[in-house]
């Protein structure tokens, strides 16, 4: 096959089983249920790898998400948000109930009775979200039983709940988060207890906090990046760069002003920079180099005095946030054996 | 037609004809041409209007981006980017160029000559690109003379002159940035000149220093973001919110923590966000709310003090960068009459 035109993601699919076997076999050691967040890779290959790994199920941020990846086999999704549930939203959802299983998250009493009015009878299971210190969407821990009551009382079966540790997004931040998702976890099944419902499940997990996670209290993990590794997880200290399974192609289009100017901008990375980021992705052979300006089709790249390769030269760099690179784009290209195989990212822009 | 889900991009019909022939007019007016960069927008049916509106052609930022619009009739195409031209790229512009009149950049002798090489006696005619102080790619004015020769030399047709005043992003920045394009395509144009070659195109435009680029000088305009508008024009004073004319639909999913929580994350609006920026988009209806966080499928805004719509009501937020949210769809719904029409964007993701 001839080789793709830049920029185009390549993954290294050694690298890939190797992550996918490390965090499975933890999983599997503890007794704790694995269910990867499949909005990093939006892959039914990449699912099935994960599934076959050992993985209870999947995790997705949509019922877009969830449809692609049960229609490809996967027997078991959970729909990790706050969905407000209306009739069409309804039917998507009792239509999938129908060939595999199903949850949703909730985290208000409107959105729970709203989803359990529309869902009661289906097989659609909820979990509650609960906000552990990442402050995004979820209850307060001593506020989940009454969500859960709520849900239930109006028919809907409510299998526990869930957080997602996302302040571990920071140096120094991931044995905390870790800590805030136990307590808060802990908090809320305390909460649906006093309601008076069982908890069957208590999950959580984000790539950066996970080999901090209370595998004794969670029963659940559901990291995503973990697969590839991205330019985040190696300056937050997660990712080794050797283990980094995912890259962009690019060419050297240009060596302006001294510096390496590739054809890779935020339509091919994503625009991702979170406050301890360097630049905007890093290069694997230059350490020292920072991409200083990225538009949407340039990446600008400082190599701190290392030699210029020559203008039409392919160079890798790792994109800082994986899940929006992949977003972008239509295929991985799997690299096994010195081939190349074009894998489909059949759940891109699924996002509704 | 059913209402599509959210996240969509909405698209005012009304308002975006009427930012285009304002810009056409000022064009016309002043007797420049003006060639829209089609890489916001990626619709040929955007392009079309553009088109009737009395642009003399497009301008694009990929090969694939070229291929796209010249299958939808542009009769006229300029790659902006300095192409490392190999021979697949040669062969695909030379089939554009018995369909088209095309013309690519180029920003160093190294990459004139290889793209002379292969493209002699094509039609594909070069611009030598120039940096005005942005810091991206361009050779400096005073080198485009030489790079201009070799391209000629080496049997390209030269013609002329182009460059992105981009460091126009930025507040206050909007007038000198325009002083610096005209500065350095006056500059680059004495280059060729001094060199034995004629210029026949002085290129340049911005959304944000378009007002204030010199049309005695100039005689070509590119800008892109002024057919939509989006919250960093707004945010610059560039773009008056009434103008905007395209907004992603969001359903309020979330009430967490007393914030509006919006089923519009990165993965709909893009993640760029300017040191300027007072967060990642605005909402037209809450002048003062911000979005205090974005994540892949959230978008948190702090409304500062409104009250909250209620739970699965629809909400309108401005990206910041609208070049990016379009990239992330598959489909604008074209406003107009009260009536939704599906507009394709079918360049997206089309890198190369």
């Amino acid at each position: 096959m001839r080789s793709p035109r830049t920029p185009y993601l390549r993954v290294d699919v050694e690298r890939l089983t190797a992550n996918l076997a490390r965090v499975a076999n933890r999983a599997t050691a503890a007794g704790v249920a694995l269910r990867p967040h499949a909005k990093t890779h939006k892959s039914p290959e990449v699912a099935r790898l994960q599934l076959d790994a050992g993985a209870v199920g999947l995790t997705v941020a949509t019922i877009g998400e969830a449809e692609v990846f049960v229609d490809a086999g996967c027997p078991d999704v959970f729909v990790a948000f706050p969905l407000w549930v209306d009739s069409e939203a309804a039917s998507r959802l009792r239509a999938l109930a129908e060939r595999a299983v199903v949850a949703i998250g909730v985290d208000s009493l409107t959105g729970a009775e709203q989803a359990a009015r529309l869902l009661a009878g289906s097989g659609v299971e909820a979990l509650v979200e609960v906000d552990c210190g990442h402050h995004r969407s979820g209850v307060r821990a001593s506020d989940a039983g009454p969500v859960a009551l709520a849900a239930a009382r109006a028919g809907l079966v409510v299998r526990g709940v869930f957080t997602f540790p996302g302040h571990s997004y920071a140096p120094d931040a991931l044995t905390s988060a870790a800590a805030d998702e136990s307590a808060a976890l802990a908090e809320a099944a305390a909460s649906l207890r006093s309601a008076g419902l069982e908890v069957r499940l208590l999950s959580g997990g984000s790539t950066p906090s996970l080999d901090a996670s209370d595998l004794g209290l969670l029963t659940e993990l559901r990291p995503g990046v973990y697969a590839f590794g991205d330019a985040q997880q190696w300056e937050l200290g997660v990712s080794d760069p050797a283990d980094i399974a995912l890259t962009c192609r690019t060419t050297v289009v240009s060596h302006a002003g001294g510096r390496l100017v590739l054809d890779a901008g935020s339509k091919a990375l994503g625009a991702d920079r979170a406050p301890y980021a360097t630049g905007w992705g890093r290069l694997p052979a230059y350490d020292d180099a920072r991409v200083v300006l990225l538009s949407e089709h340039h990446a600008v790249v400082d190599l701190a005095g290392a030699t210029l390769p020559p203008l039409g030269s392919v160079v890798d760099l790792v994109p800082n946030h994986v899940c929006a690179a992949v977003n972008l784009h239509d295929t991985l290209w799997a690299r096994r054996s010195g081939s190349l195989e074009p894998w489909p990212i059949a759940a891109r822009g699924r996002n509704s």
